[in-house]
């Protein structure tokens, strides 16, 4: 029991008879997912993907790992969206959030083709120098902006400095399984090619080849990581699981006038997680003019920063509070013979039992303050809790949107940007818009 | 003129006469800060900073950065909250968000003591084995738990390290200027010591000694940073100045309706900046349950998490835009004569030109959308532009604070998670509290 959910500091906010009237909801909702009947039924391949993997490409995929450790100082990552959180989540939960810094006998690992900044592609450019570098591109399509504009500068890098045969050896390709221009030039250049399935969107990705490759060369337990998740596809089984309960509650706090949801952790490991949640429930459930909008906090660092405005500004929001109940590394905090600081009371003791009594009193205080905390107990943060944790926001992610009425697995929106993007670069079909666009701008 | 704001986009959502209508009130906010007989008048200090600044010291914080860049490789820097954003913040921006992992001739910088958690610290310690480091430490009490923690860790890896006598010389510390722990335990040990003001509140606080020391370490022109600040202070001056304009709009949105305000950046260097902004305003407004949420995001990357969200979502937002004209690096985009990736339309041009056509796409889409884009154009990212747009948003912060009846200088529910935690660690003082709070522990 990896997992848990603690609704108990929700005492004054919600009442008993609140999740049974939800129950019928959660249930609708529960069957929709179980039955592929609803909205979006195309893209329910994570569904089952922990346990219905491809068990030849996970064996390709340690290996290909394996090939990029021996060869190359730094692995360069080439995607967006949910060809860039999921990986870059995991490994720095796993590992660290100063991954790159860290003296370890894996390589570094740059994610780029996630901006179209050129200052922030030049840095990285530079940190390459003089180094051996596998690039990893993941595009389903290969015509992504952000991505493309990326790999063309890191395929010519890798040609002009590995020659053309060199280079095909240092590329790995994450596309669609047999169409579109990234799985063409993949095939006839020879990279090695791994597969983004079609049943499965982006932000929901990071447990096929998107996120396992980069994952793995980080050093990671793959294995570990599906297993998790695999356990969770089993645990999380009806409504009166904490994922369906976790979900009920989303919808119960939205119904109550809650805007904003807030993913609080105690570990600065935990950031990107907070970020590729942000992108599960918020291109999930942010759409038809719906949805809560999804925030995040590392605590205590932001109670320094957010925590007056979480304590005692517009009550708008509610916190959904990662509690980890065993620290990565501990550090023995001794008692000081001078005591100049006056911290001796919270000596002679292990640093993250400090850390968990300032998660406990903010708890307290902003449940005070009247801010419904809802808490995930976690045992460790490890690759097999990781893997249940993203299995679990998944599920609930699927079973909130449902009970809120949206198709959770697409993301129209997201193309609003990319048109008028492509009208104002004058892209071929995009010319009737250009000078309309031109126009309004300002 | 370094920074413009630009209202044009907000045709559709504010009209002239609600302009109109808020001058009154705006000049009733300015009357009061300028003539500091308003809710936390003891904090103004930051208002004459610029140019009123302790000019010895300023040549002493010279100095010491350039006795910490002589003498390490590696710069700890130990604060929390005001006392570790600003200084990240400019950091990141100026020189860039990879700064450690760039090959540079300054030292490292890496910010401890802002989180309880074991494994970063831990992980901090690895990466400064073998080392030569130097350590600011920044608290004007000398006893805010986290910064409190990690100095005494860094204190005794130093005088083990280096002897007392050595590790003396490796110290610096910020902190009040006559009393605290702090101060006596750097007059007994004998460091040189920098000043937090008396009249400058922590997110204040940047264009001090509390952010000055790191951001000169990183071989940051400080003075250039202080000239766009005081230029700044001459600028937004008056109630049709654009930061008073700005502030205006903030308290228009939030009448509206609108909970969250997000600010947006094209560039990741500017990440941190966000950070810093969200504590300047959500500490300054967030209190007696009002305030504008403070959220961010970096484009376009986060367009493929949250810009779903932004673009059909609830319409709770709006956007603040950092409209950056001239990038700090570029790459020119080739021609590619096979173009087997259709890209070759964005081609022939510099990399910034396509973001910035992200950037306008992104405006119109948004607008179209129904969230209103408030525009920040600002020439370049480089220390004289942000001491301006530092100044700019702290200026705006407290007339916008002023202008909803907050008192934009104090943040009392941060001392709410404090006293839980020290009552919960059995703190000599907080035993009565004790018991009550382990008795509501779920």
């Amino acid at each position: 029991m990896a997992l848990k959910l603690n609704t108990e500091y929700l005492e004054n906010f919600v009442s008993a008879h609140e999740f049974e009237g939800m129950k019928p909801l959660c249930k609708a909702a529960d069957e929709v997912l179980s039955s592929k009947s609803g909205l979006g039924n195309d893209f329910l391949g994570w569904v089952n993907l922990p346990t219905n993997y491809d068990k030849e490409e996970f064996a390709r995929i340690k290996k290909a790992a394996q090939k990029i450790k021996e060869t190359s100082q730094v692995l360069i990552v080439i995607g967006i969206g949910g060809s860039y959180l999921g990986a870059r989540a995991v490994i720095e939960a796993v590992k660290s959030s100063l991954y790159n810094n860290l003296p370890k006998d894996t390589p570094d690992i740059y994610f780029v083709g996630n901006s179209i900044s050129p200052t922030y592609l030049s840095q990285v450019l530079e940190i390459c120098k003089n180094k051996d570098i596998c690039v990893n591109v993941i595009s389903k399509s290969g015509t992504t902006t952000e991505p493309a504009v990326a790999f063309r500068i890191f395929k010519k890098l890798l040609e002009d400095k590995y020659g053309k045969e060199g280079a095909k050896e240092r590329i790995f390709a994450t596309t669609d399984r047999k169409v579109g221009v990234l799985k063409q030039e993949a095939d006839k250049e020879g990279y090695e090619t791994f597969v983004v399935p079609d049943d499965v969107g982006g932000r929901f990705s990071v447990l096929t080849a998107v996120g396992l490759l980069p994952i793995a060369v980080a050093g990671c337990d793959i294995d570990a990581l599906m297993q998790g998740a695999a356990d969770a596809s089993k645990k999380y089984v009806g409504v009166e699981s904490d994922c369906h309960k976790y979900a009920s509650l989303r919808n119960i706090m939205y119904n109550k006038g809650k805007s904003i949801e807030m993913l609080i952790s105690y570990e600065p490991t935990m950031t990107m997680i907070n970020e590729w949640f942000k992108q599960l429930f918020g291109e999930s459930e942010g759409k038809d003019k719906k949805g809560i909008f999804p925030s995040s906090a590392v605590y205590s660092t932001d109670l320094h920063s957010m925590g007056q405005f979480v304590q005692d500004g517009s009550r708008v929001m509610f916190e959904t509070v990662i509690d980890v109940k065993n620290p990565q590394q501990d550090i023995f905090l001794e008692i000081d013979k001078e005591n100049n600081d006056g911290l001796n009371f919270l000596a002679n003791q292990n640093m993250s039992i400090v850390n968990k009594r300032a998660m406990q009193g903010t708890l307290l205080a902003h449940t005070e303050g009247g801010v419904p905390q809802i808490v995930i107990e976690m045992d460790k943060i490890d690759e097999y809790n990781i893997g249940e944790l993203i299995y679990f926001f998944e599920k609930a992610c699927a079973i909130s949107g449902y009970m809120l009425g949206v198709n959770p697995f697409n993301q129209p929106g997201v193309e609003s940007y990319k048109k008028n993007m492509f009208a104002l670069l004058g892209k071929p079909g995009y010319e009737d818009m250009t000078a309309e666009l031109m126009a309004k701008l300002k």
